[in-house]
């Protein structure tokens, strides 16, 4: 399922990072229990989202979708 | 701006496969004037719908995203 995969999609990228779900959500201006949901599969993130986050990993949306 | 330019990529692969707004629309079951307005930029579309038009173009998400 596209959310729960786009979830441990973003989870992988961000332990990369080295970032806590809270660091990284602070770092893209994201409330941080929003963020937290959609790591977890919970959310139907919205395409300006997805690029905050995008942005946050200094990646392209294509990067980002890698895989997906 | 990524509305603006998902909704350029997204025409530019429509117009590619050979459909009309109407008829593409119909075969991925998106209401035709929200396919149109997403097309037109105007929309903050959500990762499930984005994964319909994906879809719709029988292509990843990586590639749908491909230079943006």
């Amino acid at each position: 399922m596209i959310k729960s995969d786009f979830g441990n999609r973003i989870r992988t990228l961000r332990l990369k990072s080295g970032l806590s779900q809270e660091k990284f959500a602070l770092k893209i201006d994201m409330d941080r229990t929003y963020y937290s949901s959609v790591e977890n599969g919970k959310r139907n993130i919205s395409l300006t989202n997805i690029q905050k986050i995008s942005d946050g990993f200094n990646i392209t949306l294509e990067e980002l979708f890698k895989g997906l």
